[in-house]
């Protein structure tokens, strides 16, 4: 299928020789992609001379500047106009390409993506969106990150997000979708995650909604879907990416303070591999912003050419499973169901 | 040390067994306790019997009822008078004992123990604190969800009350306190951590604080007091719980599917046994109720009698380095600052 990114090449602490390395990676499995570099022209044109299939598939465009990783979002959007982030987002919103992918500040992305390609009709805020392995096999959870605040409309346009890409990306026939909460039952909870509960059910809507779940049920994959707002939801992954390195901390120190710990994990090296490569959080890198005119995919800081392969791969998919197209589809027969008057009908009976 | 302890022998899912055989564990190691156990006499009775130790430091006190582990907390408070939970809290409050474990409903027992008890002069709320592993040693972590929904004099609040634990109960001389935020950066998360992080920043008390922190510190170990409110508390546990479980799964599942990962495996269990001990929850169980006139320490519902001899090991500990005290000490000099003020000037002074 061919389709063209636009990538902001200057983005992440280890750009812009990653970003070349990895569309390197990318460039065999999508042999119909075509890419437009973002970036300082005399840093990017002798990088490609030394990556020849990349060459052969990707265009630089010249940007001045590169946003600065610990600016406002704020400031970013004010005075960013001739970065590299900036002319990539611009690449999507004239039709030159179909998504956009960035390492650099996902706040700068997030403002910068919302001001230029405008949010799908009926969502009011886009959201950020990430994949993970769960005991089951993976699951979604959104928002990570870019609201801060949410109420229960919010939410239940993320819960209508997250099924469509559940279903088009993740190709679960399906999903069930599960409201991040401190308890299953009803009364449990705030405001906002009460109300989106007793709207989503309430719906005309064909999606499978569990209910509440609880934080252990993110990594145990009791639902495909797991929505919450973006300082819950930032919070509970980070939490998470902690206690796997805590984790894989004790087990290396387990298996070195004692001499058949040394043998036994020597023996087991392949299997341990296999373990850490199933975690490895490149495997997971491409969080989507999803909500907006145009795909955008933001991957990690710091990642490597290994994690950022994975987030233009993560782009081309949502492009080619036309996932804004279903989540504009889906949010038009929610809001047949008047959202409004079913939340206040709802919370009324439920007192 | 002499203490009295007042402990619901009904509570939990595998109670009253396991609530005695917890103590029975607890009696060697602390052989000055005394215990006055409510529940069921016909019950409890016969089955003392079969636990000497226990039988010559305990007392059997009738309560008819049992709380409903599904019932909401108001439900719970408002009709559960005969109820063996708050039977143990009333205790508390008559002088009896000194302090109450439980491993029954959470939600009941903060309703009832808030209700009996009352709060420490200053305190608004009280505070579900617990402490766990990290990469450095231990921390705590406070709200863990009594207050689903705070703000910032709440917030430092719990920070003042999680300091005086870290410095009695950890033993740590000057423990740091870190908010709990989606960044590091002044700008960063709702109007509730920013302002917190104004008044502890501005006040002229003799503690550490670090700033904010992001989930990953919490394993990583980053500060030794982890302060957040009840919702983001809760749900960041238990997705480190639901982490941790994922985690050990998909070791076994490697170890399990090659022939070297199961040799290797072998060899190594000394070693993974380690591992898996320095993680146990059990070793963690013992959530404790901050802020209260009385020690209130909740034991997890599912738990053990290791698991509830840990709860009942940690409310020994918080009567015998007299926690509630220096709670009570450092919230007022806390409020020689006016944290009123000093928050809003402080939002001034930043915008």
């Amino acid at each position: 299928m061919s389709v063209t990114l636009s990538i902001d090449a200057m983005g992440g602490d280890h750009a812009p020789r990653m970003v070349i390395a990895g569309i390197n990676r990318v460039v065999a499995r999508y042999p119909d992609a075509r890419f437009l570099l973002f970036g300082r022209e005399p840093v990017l044109t002798p990088l490609l001379s030394r990556f020849n299939r990349v060459r052969q598939v990707a265009e630089v465009r010249h940007a001045d500047e590169v946003v600065d990783p610990v600016a406002k979002p704020s400031a970013a959007l004010r005075s960013g106009r001739a970065t590299s982030m900036r002319h990539a987002i611009e690449a999507v919103a004239c039709g030159e390409a179909e998504g956009v992918v960035s390492a650099g500040s996902t706040g700068a992305l997030m403002a910068m993506a919302k001001y230029v390609l405008r949010t799908l009709p009926g969502i009011d805020r886009p959201a950020i969106a990430g994949v993970g392995p769960t005991i089951r096999g993976q699951s979604v959870v959104l928002d990570l990150g870019a609201n801060v605040e949410c109420d229960a409309d919010n939410l239940v346009q993320f819960a209508v997000m997250g099924e469509v890409f559940a279903r088009k990306v993740l190709g679960l026939d399906k999903p069930s979708i599960g409201l991040l909460n401190v308890g299953e039952e009803q009364h449990k909870g705030n405001e906002a995650v009460r109300q989106a509960a007793a709207i989503l059910q309430a719906s005309n809507l064909d999606i499978r909604f569990y209910g509440f779940v609880e934080g252990n049920d993110i990594a145990e994959g009791t639902v495909d879907v797991v929505v919450t707002d973006g300082f819950t939801g930032n919070i509970a992954l980070k939490s998470m990416e902690g206690t796997a390195r805590l984790f894989t901390h004790i087990l290396r120190q387990a298996l070195r303070n004692s001499p058949f710990g040394r043998v036994g994990g020597l023996i087991a090296t392949p299997a341990l591999q296999a373990m850490r490569k199933r975690v490895d959080p490149r495997r997971y890198d491409g969080a989507m912003f999803l909500g907006l005119n145009g795909v955008c995919v933001k991957s990690h800081g710091g990642t490597d050419a290994i994690g950022f392969s994975h987030a233009v791969g993560v782009a081309i998919k949502l492009i080619a499973d036309r996932v804004n197209q279903g989540i504009k589809e889906d949010y038009a027969k929610l809001r047949g169901t008047d959202p409004t008057n079913v939340s206040k009908q709802q919370v009324i009976n439920s007192r």
